[in-house]
């Protein structure tokens, strides 16, 4: 029901690409309802990977946006190659861009070009569990709960504002595999929804990039309160026998 | 539809008790019902209570609990006063320890006389947040996930390995104040599951106490996982307008 134009979105994959799925399956369902709640009034304007053969790149050549191999080995240094991603970006004209398992740190170059403009997804409730092996981390620290974070990309690691994170029970039992399964469905919904709240303006950056920490503000309009809460372990069905 | 006799638990705060009465609350309705589920098959022992005047001491009374004023000025070292809590705590045969809002380090001198047996709960999904102050150190960091923790209590500042955790989201304009409110809330359902699972002899400890972040295992016959997710913010209603 809006008529702005969609949002140019650049996308950044090293990998199979799920994110960049769900965000391409989204743009689909905005294009033919835009009133579909689940529907992102945006369009990725360029899918840029650094890997040869990564699936990422099948996916975007099957949606038909254009798929740009950008090796690193062609570039003497972190800061070239970020000019050339920049350029490329440039190029395709987009507004915003997505880290979607894009498996190499960025320099100031891409965001002094993009500031407050990048996105990532981290599989955890940042600040916890920064870095590689987030899952992992987590289960080594026994959490019961664990998620994921749509974050605005600063300078350190899974340091900048967080703009939206998703809750994950621990199952008992849980591997990195199975628990990375389960994080990653979330992660879909997630970066959907980070980019719903961008592109629908809702997001207000006026005090969102002075320092670290700063928060991300939400602008009015969001629901209030939800009414979903999670207590992991649930309620465990009684038992007989006392302490053990 | 248990015949186990009810775990006795010694309860230690400080201050108006919420969890306190949260327990006292599920320990009556399991006199009342021992089918029903939010009902703990426990009984409160004893309440400890180090500030004179504290409304959990009342709280404890009018639940017909002895509640004991141990005031730490009549002890010269921590580990004398954790004598006497231990002394007082065993003189009420409690198996399991709780504290519920304890303003005061416990020593290896509790800690050794009720090992794997102390429980404590913390505003936080740990491991962030650790310390004084953790809601407006999650309102700080720009979390959109809040929770609390029960976990078992060892020699560090809530470093002990986790039990049960519950997610809260952060709204737009919280404040320390309407936060910790919503996480109290949580709070007491938690607190309760945590002594259900350990009253119905499903925790683990076999693993538990050896080093610190050993995860506590959860015997098999917990639900399997829920259908509850959250994810923060939720699905905003669309909106005209593009990117800031």
């Amino acid at each position: 029901m809006t008529s702005a134009r969609p949002l140019r979105l650049g996308v950044l994959a090293s990998g199979s690409g799920s994110n960049l799925q769900a965000l391409l399956d989204a743009c689909a369902r905005g294009q033919r309802d835009a009133s579909d709640p689940a529907a992102l009034n945006a369009e990725v304007a360029v899918v840029i990977c650094n890997i040869e053969g990564a699936r990422c790149m099948k996916r975007a050549a099957e949606a038909g946006v254009p798929a740009i191999l950008l090796k690193h080995s062609g570039a003497p240094s972190r800061e070239e190659y970020d000019a050339r991603l920049v350029a490329t970006l440039q190029r395709h004209e987009v507004e915003l861009v997505c880290l979607a398992g894009f498996m190499r740190l960025v320099t100031p170059v891409l965001l002094r070009a993009y500031p407050d403009r990048v996105l990532n997804i981290h599989p955890s409730l940042l600040p916890s569990f920064r870095g590689l092996h987030a899952v992992q981390q987590a289960l080594d620290a026994g959490a019961r709960i664990a998620g994921c974070t749509v974050h605005f990309v600063d300078e350190g690691t899974d340091t900048g504002p967080v703009l939206i994170q998703a809750a994950v029970p621990v199952l008992d039992g849980d591997t990195e595999e199975t628990l990375s399964q389960r994080i990653h469905a979330q992660e879909h919904a997630c970066y959907v929804r980070a980019v719903q709240l961008i592109a629908g303006g809702l997001v207000d950056w006026t005090n969102g990039s002075a320092k670290r920490r700063t928060t991300v503000r939400l602008s009015a309009g969001l629901p209030s309160e939800s009414s979903s809460r999670l207590v992991w372990p649930p309620l465990a069905e009684r038992r007989a026998g006392g302490i053990a």
